[in-house]
C-alpha cells in the first residue's frame, strides 16, 4: 500500500527544508547563477531496498516549480550499490538547496525498508509476519510505516486511536483483563480490534476468556511462546514482542506465532548512504 | 550549551503527540478514570549518555497542565543501566498518552549522545574535536545537534545559512575555488566562515590561497590527511570527513586534523531503550 | 470514552476565536473596562443532552488565563430546559469575546448528542447499536464523534485510515469482493477490520466467503435486511445503512442487525439553543 | 458576492482532508491501481440550491494536481433532484480519497443556501431582507456566510470586529445606551456602524436618541414590532431578531422591519444529500 | 480601544522570536547560567508616546513562564526621555533571548503612536480626525492600527472586508459610481459603509447622488477641498487623502474635512529608540 | 546574494494577504466580474533603489494562479521616478485584491534598499562596509536583510544563532571577556565567529587578548574610534556602532573601521511610494 502526499506530509517537507535552508544557502546563492540548470542523479552507495523516491518531486518543487524529477527505481525495489534511483532536472540552485533534505529522507526511509526486508527474508519459510511498533521518529510516523511496508513487512496499529492494546496499567485501572476489554468494547469505535499484552500463561487465559482479538506474548522465551501458541490454538492471533533480534527471529517464527514486532525497524535502522551528483546543463532552463 | 524550548520545538512536540494520539487513546480513555493519578518513572535499560530530559515536562503539560516532571539526571550525564532518570507525576491518563512520545524523543536523543560520547572518548588524547553533519532526521535538526553536544561533541554549521561550504558544484559554477570564495565573501553576512571541500592537495593549495577559514579533507586516506595537515601548517582549520568509523577515528585524529565529522552521530545511532513504569497513587490529584 | 484537548483541538478553538474576533471586539473593548469582572452562566434553552462543556475552560483561557470555568453538569447528562450547565468567572471582556464561540460549540455538539440519544432510546429494547458515519462537519470530526458517544451511541470508523470499507469502486478496481478483501488484508495494518458494502444477497454471500468482519446492508428494505441477517447467521457483524429515520429505526432494529448507521447525527442535527448571561462582580478580579 | 479561495480557506480544506485521510485510505490504496483514472459525477439527491462547487477543484488538487473539475451548475442555482452539478476527472485514488470531504462541504453549504432561499422566498413581496447571525459552525464562518448569499439572503456583520452591536452587558458597563454608543464612536474605526439591541420601546427611544444606525427588536411580538417600526419612522434601520421560524417570517416582514435575522440558516439547516459516482476510464491518465 | 492578545497575535510573536533565536542564542546559552536571574528595565531614549507594553509579558513568557513583567507606564502615555516604562524579572537567559524581539515591537509601535500624536496635536483646534490607511507593515496590521489609536488617532477600515471604498477600477468595471454603489449595497453585509474616492467635483456629485456614506477627496488642493466640503454640506462624511504632511495638515483641517488619512503613520514613522538594561539578582529565581 | 521564496516566506505572504482580505474584498467582488482581465503596472513615485519585485508573482498567484507577473526592473536597480518596474496580467479581481499587499512589501523593502544605498554611496571612497543590525521588523528579518543587500550593503549576523556578540551582561555573567569568549568557543558551533562589544580601550585590549574575531566600538567618538583602530592594528575586524547618521558616516569611515552598522536601515527607513494602475483587457482571460 503506497501513500499520497497529504497536506500533513507536505508540512513535514517544509519544516525539513526550513531547518536546513533558513535565511538562505549562502554558498549556493553567492556562487551559482540564477539561470544555471543541471541534472542531479541520486545514487545508492550500498545494496539496499529503496524507499522515499515518491517524495523527491515534491521536495524540489517546494523550492522551485521548474525542477522535474524522474524516478528510475520504484519504492520497494532492491537495488544494487551504484544504482541511479532518480534524476532531478532543473535550476542548479534549487537542486543544491534541496539536495540534503532529499537525501536525509531517502537515507532514513531506505534504512528502515532495508532492515525490514532482512527480517522478512529471515522468516520467509514461515507463515508469520514481521510488524512494526510505535517506536518511531517523532514527526515521521506515517512515512516510517510506509518504509516498513516497502521492505515487505506489515504495519501494527498506527497510533493510540485505531486499535486498543491493553497493558498492565490498564488492567490495574480496570480491575482485570476482562473488565478492561469489556470497557473498551463498550466505549470505542466498534471496528477497533483489541490486543492484550500478556506476561504469562494465566494472562493469556484471561485474555482468551475476554475474547481479545490478539494476544501479545511479551518478553517470553521461545519455549514459553511455543506453549502459549499451542494453548491459544487459533482462538486469537498471537504476537511475539520484546527485543527480538535478526539472530533470534527465525526461532521465534518457528514457535508458531502469527506476528513478530520489531521496534528496531524504526528506531535503530542504520541509514543507507545515497549521494546526488549534478551535471550542469548550461545557463538556460526556459 | 543547552537550549530553551522555543515555539518551534514546541510545534514538533505537538506534531509528535498528534500523530500518536490522533482522535484519542481508545485503550486508556476507556479503562482509566479521569481522576486516577500516579507517578511514572523513566528508566534506562542500558548504560548510556542521557539526552532529552528537558523535553519531558513540556510533552506532558501539552496534554495536561497538572502533570509535573522531576528530572533525576541531567542531560549529558552518563547513567548506568537501571537508573531512573526522571519522574512524571499527575493524571494517569496523561501519563499514558504522553508516554510513547516522551520515550521516542528520549531513546533517539540519548542514542545520538551516547554514540557521540564513544567517538569523543576514542580521541580524547588528541586536541581534535568530533563534529556532526547536516545528515540529521528531518524536523529534528536542532534537537539532534543538542544531543551531539550532550555527548561532548561539537556542532558543525547548523544549516546552509550560517556558514559556507564550497563543494565541487560551487567551484564549477564559479570557475575556481578562488572565485567561489571571493563571491561568498562579497555577498554573505560578513561573519560567516568559509570552508572548502578538497579532494586532493592541489585543491588544498587553492583553498589556502583563497584564505578559506576551514579546509575539508574529503575521503582521503590517513596518510594523505597527515600530509595535508603538514602542508596547511595551521594556516586554516582542518576537517577530516567521509565514512570515518569508531574503529578508524583514533588514527585520523593522530593525523593531526582539528575536526572529524561523523554523519553517523545523527543518521545511524541506535536508539537507547528506556521504559516508563507507572505506580498508581489513587483517585484524586487535586 | 471522553477526550483530552489535544493540540489539534486547541488549534480548532483558536481558528474559531480568530474568525469571530479578528482585529478585536469593537463593542466590548470600547464599553467595558479592562478591570471589570463578572460571572457568565450558560443555560440550556430546551431539554437536551449536553455536550461540549469540557471545551469551555480552554476557549476562555485562550483569551485570558484569568477566566475560570466551573461545569455544573457533565457532558452526556440529560438536562432540562433552564438548567445552568456551567459558570465562567473572570474579566468581563474575555467573557464577552469568548461567549459566541463557546455557545457555537455547545449548541452544535449538544445538538448531535441529543439526536443520538433519541435514536438510542428508540431502539433500547434491542441489542443493536446506533453508529455514526463520516458525514461530519469539516474540521469537527473528533468533536462530533465525541458528541455521538455522549448521546449514548457508538462510533463507526474515524476515517479512511483505521478500518476498511469496500464499496462498488473498490470491487470494480479489484475484480471481485474476494480480491479486494484479500488485497486489503495483505497490505493494511493487520488489526484493521474490513467491512463490505452489499447491495444484495449475492454480494453478502461473496463478502462472507471473503471473511469480511462486517457486512453493510446498503439501502435495503426491512424485509431484505431480515433475510440477510438470517442468512449471515452471526458469521459477521451486520450494519444497516441508508436513510434510516427516527420513524423507521425501531423496525430496522427489529430486523436483527447489529448496527444502524445514521448520517443525520452529524450532518443534520438541529442545534440546541443555549445562552450566557453575565452578572457583573465589580471592578477588580485580582 | 462570491469569494476567492484565500490561504485561510485552503487551510480549512487541508484540515478536513487530514482528519478524514490521516495516515492513508487503506481501502483505496490497497485495491485501486495508481494508474487507474476515472470521472466522478456529483449528483443532487433532492431539489436544492447548490453551494460549494467552487471548492471542489481545490479539494481534489490538494491530493493530486492531475484531477480536473468541471462544474455543471453554478453556486446559487436551484437544481432539481438528480442533477449532476459537477464532474471530477483524474486518478481514481484521489477521487475516492477526496470524495467524502468534497461531499461534506457540498451537503452543508447547500443545506444553508437552500434554507436561506426558503426564507427569502417567503418574504419576497416585502422590501425586507433575510440576514444571518454569528451562530455559525466553528471554522466555517466565511463559507457559511457565502452560502447564505448563494441562497439570496444578506450577511449581517462578519464578526465582532466589523460592526458594533450594543447588548445588555455593554449598556450596563457603560451606564446607558447613549454612553455606550458614544464610546464606540470615539474608539472604533470610524466606518463601523452601530446597532443597539432593544427589548422594549424605551430602549428603542434611547437608541434613536443616541443615533444608532440599526435598532434590533429582540424577541418582540409581531405587534410590538409593528409599533416600534412606526415609532422609529425610518430614523434607523430595523432588525427583527429572536426565534423567527419559516412559519412566522412572513408576518414579521409585514410588520415593516428592514431585516430579519435567522440563526437557523447556519446552525440548524439540514444537509442536502449529494453523492459521487465514479465511471472508470482505464489505466492511464497521462 | 485596546486589544486582547488573540491567538493570531501570539502567532506573530512566535514568528518574531523564531527568526531571531532560531537554533538558539549561542552567546547567552554559553555564558549565562541557567539559574541566573535578574531584572531588565526598558527605558525610552527619547520623548515619545509609548505603545506595545501590553505585549512584553507574552513575549517573555513564550520563552520562559518564570519571567514576570511589570509595566510602569500605560500604552498611550507620553513619556519623557529616560523614563523606565517596564520591568521584566526572571531568568537572565530568557531576558536576553527575548530582549531584541521585545524592543523591536516597542520601537516600531511607539514610533507610529508618536507620529500619530504629532498629527493629532497639529489639528486639535479642529473637529476633524486623523485616520490611518491600509499601508501597513505586512503581518502587523492589527498592532499598527492599535498604535495609531494609542497616539490619539482613529482607524480607517481594517481591510478589504469591513467597509467598501470605490476607486477608479471599480467604477470602470461597474459603468458608473451609481452602479458600483448599488451593487455593493446589494451584495455586501448590510452594515458595511461605502466610501467613494473622488478626483473632482463631478465625481463628488455622483457619489452624493449614489448616497455614499463617505466621500474621499483624493489628491486635491486645499482650495478644491474647501469647495467640495461646502458643496457636500454634511450630506456625507468627507475624507482628505493624498500625501498630506505634518506641515500641511493644519491647513487641510481648516478646509473643513471630517477625516484626514495619513499613510506615513504606518509606513514611514521613524522608530523610537528604547533599550533594556539588566541588573542581575543572583543565582536563584525559585 | 538573492533569495528563493522558501516555505517560510510564503507563510508571511499568506498572513499579509489574510489580514488585508479577511472574509473577502467586498468592493471588488461586488463590482468586478469574475471574467474581467487586465494588466496592472507598478510604478515608482520617486527615485529609488527597488527591492521586492521577486515577491510579486507569488503574492498574486496565491490568490489566482492565472495572474502572470513580468518584472521590468531587477531588485537592486536604481530607478527614476515614474519608472514602471513590473506588470501583472490576469483576472482583475486578483489584481485588486493583491494590490495593497504587493505595494506594502515593495514600498518597505525599497525604502530599506534606498536608504542602504545612500549610506553605501556616502562611504564609497573607503574600504569600509555598511552593515545592518537585528533591529528589524518582526516577521520580516529575512526580507529586510535581503533589501539591505539590494542597496549594496552587507549583512551582519542573521540572529542570535549564527554568530556570537558578547555584551556587558555576558561579560558580567562569565566574569570577564576572556572567560566569555572561551566558553562560547567551547560550546558553540566551531564555525561561529565571535564579536565583543567594547565601550573603551581597556575592553578592546581584553577582547584582542581573547582573540575575538570582531571588535565592536560602541558609541565612541570618532577620535576614540581612530585610536582604537590604530591600537587593534588589523588583529581583528572593527565595527563602529551606535547612532551613526548619514551626516556623520563619512567621518566614521575615515577613522578606519572595517564595518559601520546602521540600525536605521531596517527600523526607520521611510517607505518609497509605488502605485499600481490597471488597464482593463476585457472579459476573457482564457
Amino acid at each position: 500500500m503506497d501513500v499520497l502526499i497529504t497536506p500533513q506530509i507536505e508540512q513535514l517537507l517544509k519544516i525539513a527544508l526550513e531547518e536546513d535552508i533558513g535565511a538562505g544557502d549562502i554558498t549556493t546563492l553567492s556562487t551559482v547563477a540564477r539561470e544555471a540548470s543541471g541534472v542531479g542523479r541520486f545514487r545508492a552507495k550500498r545494496d539496499c531496498v529503496v524507499a522515499g523516491l515518491f517524495l523527491l518531486e515534491k521536495i524540489f518543487s517546494l523550492l522551485d516549480a521548474a525542477v522535474k524529477v524522474r524516478p528510475l527505481s520504484r519504492d520497494g525495489d532492491r537495488v544494487a550499490k551504484g544504482t541511479v534511483v532518480a534524476e532531478a532536472r532543473g535550476p542548479v540552485r534549487a537542486l543544491l538547496m534541496g539536495e540534503r533534505t532529499a537525501l536525509n529522507f531517502l537515507q532514513r526511509l531506505s534504512g528502515t525498508a532495508t532492515l525490514a526486508r532482512h527480517f522478512v527474508d529471515a522468516v520467509k519459510e514461515f507463515p508469520c509476519k514481521i510488524i512494526d511498533t510505535r517506536k518511531t521518529t517523532p514527526g515521521l510516523r506515517t512515512l516510517e510505516k510506509y518504509a516498513v511496508r516497502m521492505g515487505g513487512a506489515t504495519n501494527h496499529r498506527l497510533g493510540l486511536y485505531d486499535a486498543a492494546i491493553v497493558k498492565d496499567n490498564h488492567i490495574a485501572a480496570s480491575g482485570s483483563i476482562a473488565k478492561a476489554v469489556e470497557e473498551i468494547r463498550r466505549q470505542s469505535p466498534f471496528m477497533a480490534r483489541i490486543e492484550v499484552e500478556c506476561a504469562n500463561i494465566e494472562q493469556v487465559e484471561e485474555a482468551l476468556a475476554a475474547r481479545a482479538d490478539v494476544i501479545m506474548l511479551d518478553n517470553m522465551t521461545t519455549k514459553e511462546m511455543a506453549e502459549a501458541v499451542k494453548f491459544i490454538g487459533k482462538r486469537a492471533w498471537v504476537e511475539a514482542s520484546g527485543g527480538i533480534t535478526l539472530e533470534r527471529v527465525r526461532e521465534v517464527a518457528q514457535a508458531g506465532v502469527d506476528f513478530i514486532s520489531i521496534g528496531a525497524l524504526t528506531h535503530s535502522a542504520p541509514a543507507v548512504d545515497f549521494n546526488m551528483k549534478i551535471a550542469t546543463l548550461g545557463e538556460s532552463h526556459g
